[in-house]
């Protein structure tokens, strides 16, 4: 463990609440260097959909890396990768009807982004991007811009610009922030410079599981389109099912003209990151937005695996919307019992949580939870929410199994914080 | 091929110019699906230093993955990256009296010099930094800013802002840049804001294999730390031996304030990136620069391979140097022999380059060498350099192998070049 | 009239309006070279509130010249600006409890902005500033990224930063601007950098005579003092008398951190330009913010006659308000005759105005008033609301004349109108 | 004086020099309440071309002030404009063969810069501008962005962007920044953002009276003809005579694409600014950069005078020449005479300097020249240069007088500071 602190950064931050040791893991569970195992209910921040070292997706890896198959090709044509974008046409685009071309950025979330907003600006000409309250794209600069936390904006050193906030449905008393972004695209003196694009996420991963109706993006769609706008579905956390279809828009009906994809993509936790444009948009000249690890082979083997396995009928998103459901009547029980400490539900899907009156006792529970045997992490603004971010491919009894320990550590929490009340009102009499 | 072009955007580059589909990799040799074979000499742009599927770091990786070692882990601790850590203080800090914390940040060289340059800012509070005419430091808008290339930069849709160019070493007809750069920090009227960092590479290698000599790099420290400006090294390309040392900087006898480090760190291809702070600098809170995949753990067990292996004595370092004289000398041979060709030699080590007549020329011989089996790249302002960036393990056949395709290629585009001249002075007269 | 078209730019802009040459003007006429008398409703946008050459000032000014009174002195102290800033203090500041210091700018409106600007970052170390929709603060770049009108947006050439655009009181069907405001304020990932200071204008002149509320300012203030952020009120269109009072924020009993003033301050039209700002934020260096013409000898003695003539007593703001409400009874009055051109009132004091149906209509009364001897302009976004503007010191029967035309002009364009709905109907059938 | 110290902001700089307060003033003389007479070698940092209170001058403005002419018209047509715009024609443009149509900006030379910078962006399309080192343009936010001077960026709180800088001549030990300049525009990744013009002043006011000869100008426009690049000529303070022509560019043959005009244009030392552009240029739409105090009535009455009394022949111009030789053989004999203090000369024409071993030295000089009856002030990074800044209509016998005095100052301080050397050498030994 000292060589953790004598030679890691500060910078570090999972590992502060989970100090241990881990060397191994399968499917939902972590398994420290001393053997103890932990249910994951992180899940990579949602980059382990389908649980971890899922055995498919790891024969195909391992078979692949004994053939010398090509693990660095830049982004040159391999096999590997000619598989994966027949796949995911096959299986994602046509099933869907979407017809979008596939652009292999750095192998991360905020990199895509970064390539989404270059594109949106290179092909309207307009420098302005409309990003949402709460809303998290990652921290290179252009991402951060549109990132809405301040403990990340902080870190810039630097203002961060060309982006107007909008606020995302139900912000501040349910301010009407589609028809603010109406009404200022309209008035040509509201200061609004008109922006290239609306970047957002349909269910806000970092930003506290806020949701965005089906109505709601309907609006959204009819007001670019109206305008010239594009859409941008940062689907990074929120895509690859865990909403419970592919994409977390699907239901809307609405059809972005860019998609960020990351974390999930790959499958088995390995770095790969997408923009998916519409043809038309693909003005990029060769090269235009480069990076040395666009395109990671040995995450197109896992990812075409996942793509055969998980996607070629409904029979994984019905399995996700059972546990789903099992979680979301587990945990609104749960909130009901226990009103001092939980404030009600957020989020959708597999992409749930539990607000609670406020970050400590939020971080109580997680803690709660790990002494217990399990990792789970909070979200929002405050770190108020608790995240259920199990792999979609749980079991029914190791989702409760979950279910079980966080309620152990719910009773347990609002006991203690009853008990201090109790002595803080003793100590004013 | 169909699927490319039918659903990979037109940002996709390399592979225009080497149109076959490959499917497996070993050492120097890349192989298509149809069974020819490619000789190397890209590597991945310096991700490949040890070859494709180095058998060493091979059999640690699988077995790791059949162990079901931990894939994906966020920032938490793992036996991986505490391997790794050990071996980085063990076979490169200590022996090279270095004294620096790890940041792992997103795996992308670009993402490494965001987090950076953001550290750079906020220990200094200051908003400026210095880079150098030339400079490639990675496509996010943060990095971009620091990269000089027109074509990258015009993919931004939005100004660049926050960043001063100093002309590098040998610039323009042998403009002193340092003599500049002093100057302006000592006028108070220059409009140079004080910078919190330069931030350089040692040979730039997208800019066209330009090198800094070390009395040129004592002078810029020397500027720098009476400034109190820190350097950041951004060693991404040039490191991990590619110039004969494992760090580019290390005759100089200087010491960075920060160091960026990708590409070759792994190893084996595998994304990951790193930044090396000094300990006093660590001033950042937990999890302010974050991001998914930072801390590959398949990227730890072979860099932690290559660190043993290649590094633990300099025998590694002296092959680099006897590859680097063989190949010094056949090119330079070569240079020499087609004076209306090629202007001269230009990088050092295994990073090296000739310089030709112009962009078309260089072209016209890369693609030479591709009809007849060889994978090579050109770099500089106009690509006007063909680059050897053959892996650092490759043998002395090999690499004789190498020079004689290029020497055959120089020998065609030579006398194409000679009958096309003549023509045209044929039909003036 | 050649030499204008021949040789002044196109930029210019009320001379498009009104091709004609004037030559002499007096209290509230000006006189064309030919001879002709128009009644001025414009008065130099807000510059002229005691008239054109106003006899008590244009004494002092010219007794002063005859004398050889410094014209031009830069920042040094002369005999004119003490008298100048003693009236201030005497009748403006003391008797409204007032403590400011005074910084005299560059004389224009937009240079006492980017002075009032630059302060507050300077002293609060944050760069972002809150501006308002439909906010008008000038020109120049750091003035203009505050200013909310797209056609001077669109003139930078560059992209417009640091600025956070806020709902004024009313906007896009009542927003609650302030709500929004303070949520983002107490939401750490709500995107909103904490602003340095929020910059609005209490009547919004430009932008269409929207007014902010004595409560509306009051709960902005509680906001700002809670989160300690600056309050600049910039009054150099409202200010000055304008709308009833010296200062618009007066009847509030807000006390800003920082007013611009500008305009009508020296009275006689002369430019001059101030920054009042609370003694504890006086931080400048010397010379910090300078410019060649920052203290208008000229201009400080007209200004100080005004403040000695106008505001040594109550009188002049009774006479203010009779006028105001002679304004109000007529043109609403006319507002509520014609409702298929005009929709109501806008705006407070002399600073009122009467919104049409849309930006044709208001031009074709202003041009029709134009014919018939009367300057006046539009205002807002869609340049849809005649402005009322005439200078304070107009007299009963001078506003009534004023109003006649302005009723003929409303007479005519509604019958015009009227006529080709009819036309177009009869088309239709 | 208490007024000043309890009243005006601490940004007042001159007054912290010269603290006295002037009441009147004529040709080179300020008179103070009490009746000491001060010579003006300051000129209002270049206003006061034609003296303070120029008879001619004052004439024709009491006598349109009386006759109740338009004071104030903002930007309409007024007879004492189409006067000026003719004049100007007549007796400058048209003399040396120029074509530009004139823009009446706010009445600032920031501002002037301001729409010269926003033109140039808009015509191009670029957002970048070169600006040079030791360059003063203003304060407002876009014209600091190209200014040098530390100690006013300083002011801006936040970052200054979109400027790129450029070396003057004779810049850091002759580094050739013309080449440097050529040398990045023709290399696609030197990282210079293709500017849309340069902004430059023939003799550098405030950095310290560099020139520009007459060939380095003509290279200048050379590269930037080649590259369509505009050419701006900050003539603020060398432009109306300064340097012996009317503009400072006239000797070398150069057509600037813009130029901008202030300070010394009225002649009075009124408020007043100009853009000069080329007809084809003329781009702007009506009221895109507009401002309440365009065009200043009061100064086109005087401005018209100047032109018509010291434009009409070349008469003005022997007279400066012969001032301006008696001005450098006198201060070249006293630099000769003082090697100790003295450095050597600086500037053109009656903008010359000297220039001091250090701003301390210079600062003793101007100091004691007060004390003798003369204003004189400092410029240049350190503010080591003594500026003599007389009104162009001095006369011979003045001219003495204020070299006299400057050679009494430069006796004394040099005798002084030989004093303290003896002390210093004795206290060491």
């Amino acid at each position: 463990m000292t060589i953790f602190k004598q030679l890691e950064s500060n910078v570090r931050s999972y590992s502060n609440n989970f100090p241990v040791i881990f060397s191994s893991a399968k499917g939902c569970w972590l398994k420290t260097e001393s053997g103890k195992k932990y249910l994951d209910f992180l899940s990579g921040a949602g980059s382990l959909n389908y649980g971890h070292n899922n055995s498919v997706l790891k024969k195909a890896l391992v078979n692949y890396i004994l053939e010398d198959g090509i693990t660095h090709g830049l982004d040159m044509h391999t096999e590997a990768k000619a598989d994966f974008l027949l796949a995911l046409k096959t299986y994602i685009f046509e099933p869907r009807g979407l017809n979008y071309k596939v652009q292999f950025t750095g192998p991360t979330g905020a990199n895509a982004v970064e390539a989404a907003l270059k594109l949106a600006r290179k092909v309207t000409g307009r420098s302005n991007i409309v990003a949402f309250t709460n809303g998290f794209h990652g921290c290179s600069l252009g991402a951060l811009a549109a990132t809405g936390n301040q403990h990340h904006r902080g870190g810039a050193g630097t203002p961060l610009t060309n982006i107007t906030r909008i606020p995302y449905e139900n912000y501040a008393n349910n301010v009407d922030g589609l028809a603010l972004f109406e009404t200022m695209l309209s008035d040509s003196s509201s200061g609004l410079d008109k922006p290239a694009a609306v970047l957002l996420e349909v269910v806000q991963g970092e930003g506290g599981l806020n949701t965005a109706s089906d109505k709601w993006l309907q609006r959204l769609e009819k007001i670019c389109q109206k305008n010239k706008i594009l859409i941008i579905v940062d689907d990074i956390q929120a895509g690859c099912g865990r909403t419970g279809s592919f994409f977390s828009f699907e239901s809307s009906g609405i059809t972005p003209d860019i998609v960020t994809l990351s974390k999930s993509i790959s499958g088995y936790g390995l770095p790969m990151a997408l923009v998916l444009l519409k043809p038309e948009l693909d003005k990029w000249k060769p090269g235009e937005h480069n990076g040395t690890f666009r395109g990671n082979n040995h995450a197109f083997i896992t990812a075409t695996k996942t793509l055969e396995t998980y996607w070629k009928n409904d029979l994984f998103e019905k399995s996700i919307k059972a546990r789903s459901s099992q979680l979301h009547l587990a945990i609104n029980r749960i909130a009901t019992q226990y009103p001092d400490i939980f404030v009600g539900l957020k989020g959708r899907g597999l992409m749930k949580g539990i607000e609670c009156k406020n970050g400590s006792t939020a971080n109580k529970i997680t803690q709660a939870c790990f002494l217990m045997g399990m990792i789970i992490e909070t979200a929002g603004p405050s770190d108020e929410i608790v995240k259920f971010f199990c792999p979609l491919t749980i079991n029914e009894s190791e989702l409760n199994q979950g279910i079980k320990i966080f309620e152990n550590a719910a009773f347990n929490v609002n006991q203690d914080i009853a008990k201090q009340n109790e002595m803080k009102k003793k100590e004013v009499a």
